[in-house]
């Protein structure tokens, strides 16, 4: 039975809980396990804790293994679904997982449940995980997965393809077979296309390739996706410092990191604390986005505070006051445009080292030109507006300037941050807008006061 | 020669440009050409013009192709590039390269340019380009390439190897094998996995995936991302309105993809028009963030002008031009807020048909608290600073409205924008911001036009 692929639902729901309410198992069993595990996934997250029950019983621990993997289950519900479980049936079914997905998982667990786990399973398991569980989060340590194959140099071509068929069932990829010497150091890679093609005789040394691309364990996540993404990889070797190779990362778990990252530079540059709140009630939506409007606001007192100090100059031209939002917006804006370059420039790592200062020399620059354009503008507008050009000179020379200080702070600040080892998306949109509210309000004033008397 | 992988080059620029230099065509083939195409092409773009018609003339156009649909060159640089090379030269080298990545070159060239090439190909390719170069911009029949595997359903085991040997140099992926029918229609899949496990006597159709997830032709890039992500797939088949198969897409492209959109997404919030412009200089970065600030810059103005209406209230009271900025930046960091969260949930599929509605209260009753928050806050913190509790319920009350109006706005405009059949990400972070300006200021003096009798 082929199915059309497009938006919709994959599986028959309605037929599923209908045989999981007859208790008939054994067309249940035939009708959902052919399923693509993200279907069966998607179903169990569905179907609520009751009928869960029904399929804990129907399904063995390694069945619901490949489906609790798969699920989309927020990080902190994760404990919500194994108390539905027997303990013995949850830690089965961990050591039936991809070791870095059961690591993923017991990571949001609390010390004393994943303590739990681990002694109802067997030692060597327990190992593996305890490794992974050691790294930093957001390090190749931490995604990696120790399920990959691995031939030792001295392998012929035949051997190869029969270690490699032992391993299919087991390991996460076996479309690329890493080659390693007795001390289990890595020296090359070849592909299985490379493999199939290649005489059943010939020594794996003589041909693998020994270019092979590959991180170090404590490696940051973003560097191993860009070298994934540059050179088109199915999956990349993790090796210690001496050389010897410890795990895989593969494409499926870099699409998601590729997608996290920048999802939280968005997220950061809306001034958001994470997004995935599109089914979150309104409470919890508030509260992931109050703290940053809170401090914002605070931010913005600062502003209105310093404005106080010019309270004599807009009492004396009330006009004044009516270009403050579009100086202190314009400022924003042009702040973003350059902030949001110098974010994603960083990310993507095509800012280095001596490109940092030529960017600043650029959106100096560029600020420049963009300053005097947009000044030249609002000096046209309010003349012909107004009919004034002394005010029009102004506003004019104070969105010039804000412009070019805008500019130079959304670039410079990210950079620095990035510098002091700080994350720079967390000079987020809103945090620099707020910024050069400030700033472009004193010059604004500022210079209004200076030339106060010419004005009136 | 095994090297650490860090974000170093891979390569040694100065000796290769050495062995340039001394014309020694072979030493060069020899230590070039054993680099990943990616280090090819790097060094490619490196060396300039001039370097560049030496290798021209020391690498045949099969070797050219792979390092020219690997490079990073801009889409309007192309042109430049190819216009270096003979004509019949940049000719056969297309013909070498994957169909989708030629096509993707020859899209960005003028027509006469294009034609001029499709000239000089043989005919069998030039039918595989020009059926590529039909498909809409942004699908899946506009991404997808011609070179992949498939058997058909009565082949066996050991036949379908053989074919997969033949493919292995021109596929672009063949660890998945589609399965067809005599009239090509997609019946099903197979990974290379399954198939060296297999029998060798077994037919296909007795072992293959019947539940294969596949596209239409038509389909948007993005849903395609989506499912290659959520199934986890190498590669994904492209079918028409018989499903017949036409070509597939490969995971190294969908990241490409999802590289693109989220970009897309995250410059469109800050308002540029695209973000690969860290090498551009000035007056390229300026020309594509000054139309936005431009048309930012008369929205602005109209702020301006909308608040002249209020000149009268403003002149009798100037402090309250003092909490301008702060009740505008509020409202537009909330709208921000809103705004990204609808956007990258449209973007990611989790925002379908009735969640919309759903949405919407969602954000409604988020935007309630936020704004009662906030507006308590901001009285309680004029009253002890400012010693006035009429102003500060001003600026509360404007501050509380601002917020809920500014986050529903955020919210509905995208889905809005959505059903009509418009990129929601249009609707950018200035925009929405600029928008949320104008309403917040006219709620503000509004309110404090119409109480101001008991302000004074």
């Amino acid at each position: 039975m082929i199915e059309e692929k497009n938006d919709e639902v994959q599986y028959d729901e309605a037929f599923l809980r209908m045989l999981l309410d007859e208790e008939n198992i054994e067309s249940f069993r035939e009708h959902f396990l052919v399923l693509h595990p993200y279907d069966q996934a998607q179903f169990y997250e569905e179907v609520g804790p009751d009928i869960r029950q029904i399929i804990y019983r129907y399904l063995s621990p390694q069945e619901m293994a490949i489906i609790f993997e798969t699920t989309e289950i927020e990080d902190d519900e994760y404990k919500t679904y194994l108390d539905e479980m027997d303990p013995s049936y949850g830690a089965a079914m961990f050591g039936f997982m991809y070791t870095d997905n059961a690591v993923d998982i017991l990571n949001e667990l609390d010390t004393e449940q994943r303590e739990n786990y681990l002694e109802m399973m067997d030692e060597e398991t327990v190992d593996e995980i305890n490794e992974l569980l050691g790294y930093e989060e957001y390090t190749a340590g931490a995604i990696m997965t120790t399920e990959y194959v691995s031939v030792v140099e001295s392998a012929t071509v035949r051997e190869a393809m029969r270690v490699l068929r032992q391993e299919a069932q087991t390991a996460e990829t076996i479309y690329y077979i890493f080659v390693v010497d007795q001390a289990h150091r890595l020296l090359g890679v070849m592909s299985l296309r490379e493999l199939i093609v290649a005489e059943g005789d010939l020594y794996i040394r003589d041909i693998m390739s020994e270019r092979v691309v590959s991180v170090k364990i404590t490696d940051d996540q973003e560097n191993v996706a860009n070298l994934i993404k540059d050179y088109d990889l199915l999956a990349i070797p993790v090796v210690n410092e001496n050389r010897e190779l410890q795990g895989i990362i593969t494409v499926d778990d870099i699409i998601d990191v590729i997608e996290e990252e920048a999802e939280d530079d968005y997220s950061k540059l809306a001034g958001i604390a994470d997004m995935d709140d599109n089914d979150a009630g309104p409470l919890r939506a508030a509260g992931k986005r109050l703290p940053w409007l809170i401090i914002l606001l605070f931010l913005g007192m600062l502003t209105s505070g310093l404005m106080g100090i010019f309270e004599a100059t807009l009492d004396k031209v009330a006009l004044l006051a009516t270009f403050i939002p579009l100086i202190s917006g314009t400022s924003g804006n042009s702040g973003t445009q350059a902030l949001a370059v110098a974010v994603r420039g960083i990310a993507t790592g095509d800012i280095g080292g001596k490109s940092k200062f030529r960017l600043i020399v650029r959106e100096l620059s560029t600020g420049l030109i963009m300053g005097i354009v947009s000044g030249a503008i609002v000096v046209g507008i309010i003349f012909f507006w107004k009919g004034t050009l002394m005010i029009g000179l102004l506003v004019g020379a104070a969105i010039c300037c804000s412009i070019i200080v805008a500019t130079l702070a959304g670039s410079f600040i990210p950079i620095l941050m990035h510098k002091l080892g700080v994350d720079p998306a967390v000079a987020s949109g809103p945090f620099i807008t707020t910024l050069n509210d400030v700033t472009s309000i004193i010059i604004y004033l500022g210079l209004a006061t200076t030339f106060i008397s010419r004005i009136l």
